[in-house]
């Protein structure tokens, strides 16, 4: 083949979806529409035509953010709402769906966190064109990446109006489950100093590394609280999740760090689990890096009912951190509930089980006709 | 100015070295000859040219290590050796000969490490043509690098009779004092293992960081034996000098690594400094990932006791490793004896001072012709 400087190769076809096709196979279109954060534009597009081409349905967006409302005056208005973005490609596109086990499971990036709670998502707009409660689909990008690019937090900003609703639901991957609220977590850096020296005079320095004796003694001894609230246990977790320190072979080292995250109960607030934290390390120099709040379960309210009724699920509590904590500082109570075990987003082999992604449909579908 | 892609700039005229010329000012000239690690060709040209300009010298060459020999039939052989390489370049370069709190010092790259000592054992080598001992004078390449590229240590394999003697000088920095011996030194690793999980689930995990709080808590209690040696002191020294672990800002780490050095007294052997490591870390794994056994001081011997009676030292232990230990593998008792602050070496603002450089050329000739 001649080389040719002036070729450029056709841009890759997207297909259109199809909305009412099959929830898996629309989930396999789905993973295999390449929608890496910061690239969503393509996905974006033909989920914005898709949902354009139905009447019920006003469509809007923002940067490749896709919103769609129903507007039937209904005494309730819901929101349901999923990322379009995935973590980056590792050899596992395009999607496959095999049977392993006796269980069909779609593989592919992103098939677990979370295409298969968008392709529901999709499909329940186009079905259910007389929702009995009002419902804005929020179909957002870039939740993989630092929360500034984070488009649930971009509407929110610019257009807070589009998210008014009395209850939402995120459909990250819980086992089809409904895992209610979040935990907040917080990094933070716990340092010790001491003095360089030669290693041959160690009696000249003091070893700063040896001085994280203690404060990671004191995390082999704490004991995490477990906090009840909604009727669901929340476990908290206080770990190191890196340590660093040293200059050279034969030099004592001055400096010594621990990055510390702390998982909490969303009963605390972001400033009382700092100030546990200091009291934890009592003595020690931390620095808090990063914070996140948790979201409440909120399970108590009237909507949240509502749902766990019509899903007959039992709920359980969510550990991780989510988008569920966006629309708690919102002031509005929010569960996850997807198809894919959680465990198993960002792995090479993720993938979701197919009865899952038909069972959250048929969940979801018996909330809002019910 | 045009560009002349055919020109190449003249090669650095190095200028010849004048060996009985004064102490001080043949230092400066031989810091002015840059001699980085593995680039000692120029430095060992003029040291060769030089040394053969004197009949009473027999000049052979390795490498860039230059070796000269008395041959006088004297009943004792003894060795002076320095190296010629210095550490990189650090903005140091030329020297500078400045007054500092009433101090005459020579600033530059290896003025304390080591060409001071290099300085005064050529211009002994020159004006010294009848010494009531004979002299191997070693000047060698690549004392600053890996093990495998040492001058001296190329020599002892291929022509091990150029290294005969009684009794050997290494001219480290020692402020002018003598040090005795070495401290054997070894590197270790000792890991620890954990599981990985998802650190809002840590309850599915195990936390390999946490786990060194045990053994950072045997160095911080461990106290290091005092050894005496023909009446030096020498000092232990069990630390770490580096840790690392850590998967990501939401994993519970799976793996973790303290990286220990210990300086151990001459009358340990390497093996016995292993045993004693596995001891201490008892229960962990632990990987020995570098060994250089110390030297006995040897003071005991005739030879070491007439170099100090010579040069009215009082010796002082040694705590750093240095290629006396090289002579000590060998056979031949070995001491520490330079101009220069040791702990100075390898700063960017090392420097030696002019009282100490012209200090130990009395202190050689006096012994040497004594």
């Amino acid at each position: 083949m001649t080389f040719d400087p002036t070729y450029l190769p056709p841009l890759p076809i997207v297909p259109e979806l199809d909305l009412e096709s099959d929830v898996v196979s629309l989930t396999a279109a789905i993973v295999d529409i390449r929608s890496v954060s910061h690239e969503e534009a393509a996905l974006a597009d033909v989920v914005e035509r898709a949902l354009q081409a139905y009447d019920h349905l006003d469509v809007a967006r923002l940067g490749n953010s896709v919103v769609a409302r129903t507007d039937l005056a209904r005494a309730q208005r819901v929101l349901v709402a999923g990322h379009l973005d995935t973590v980056p490609e590792a050899g596992n596109l395009p999607s496959r769906l095999v049977t392993v086990d006796g269980e069909e499971r779609l593989y592919g990036l992103g098939a677990c966190d979370m295409k298969g709670g968008v392709a529901v998502a999709l499909h329940l707009a186009a079905t259910v064109p007389e929702p009995t409660r009002d419902v804005t689909w929020v179909f957002y990008e870039a939740e993989e990446v630092e929360a500034v690019h984070n488009g649930l937090r971009r509407i929110a900003l610019s257009h807070p109006d589009w998210l008014e609703g009395e209850f939402a639901v995120v459909m990250e991957p819980s086992n089809a489950d409904i895992e209610a609220g979040c935990q907040g977590t917080m990094r933070a850096e716990v340092r010790a100093y001491g003095k360089r020296a030669h290693s041959a005079r160690d009696w000249m320095g003091e070893n700063a590394i040896h001085k994280l004796a203690e404060p990671l003694q004191r995390l082999r001894d704490y004991v995490p609280r477990r906090v009840e609230v909604d009727g669901l246990e929340y476990r908290e977790g206080l770990n190191a999740v890196g340590v660093s320190g040293g200059v050279a072979g034969n030099v004592i080292p001055d400096d010594a760090v621990l990055t510390i995250n702390y998982r909490y109960a969303p009963t605390r607030s972001g400033a009382e689990a700092e100030e546990h934290l200091r009291e934890v390390f009592d003595g020690y120099e931390v620095d808090v890096v990063d914070l996140a709040d948790g979201a409440l379960p909120g399970l108590g309210k009237p909507a949240a009912r509502a749902f766990v009724n019509a899903v007959s699920g039992t709920p359980a509590p969510k550990f991780g951190w989510t988008d569920v904590a966006r629309f708690s500082a919102l002031g509005i109570p929010a569960v996850n509930y997807g198809p894919g075990d959680p465990r198993l987003a960002h792995t090479r082999d993720e993938y979701t089980p197919a009865a899952q992604v038909r069972a959250v449909a048929a969940g979801l579908r018996s909330w809002l006709t019910g």
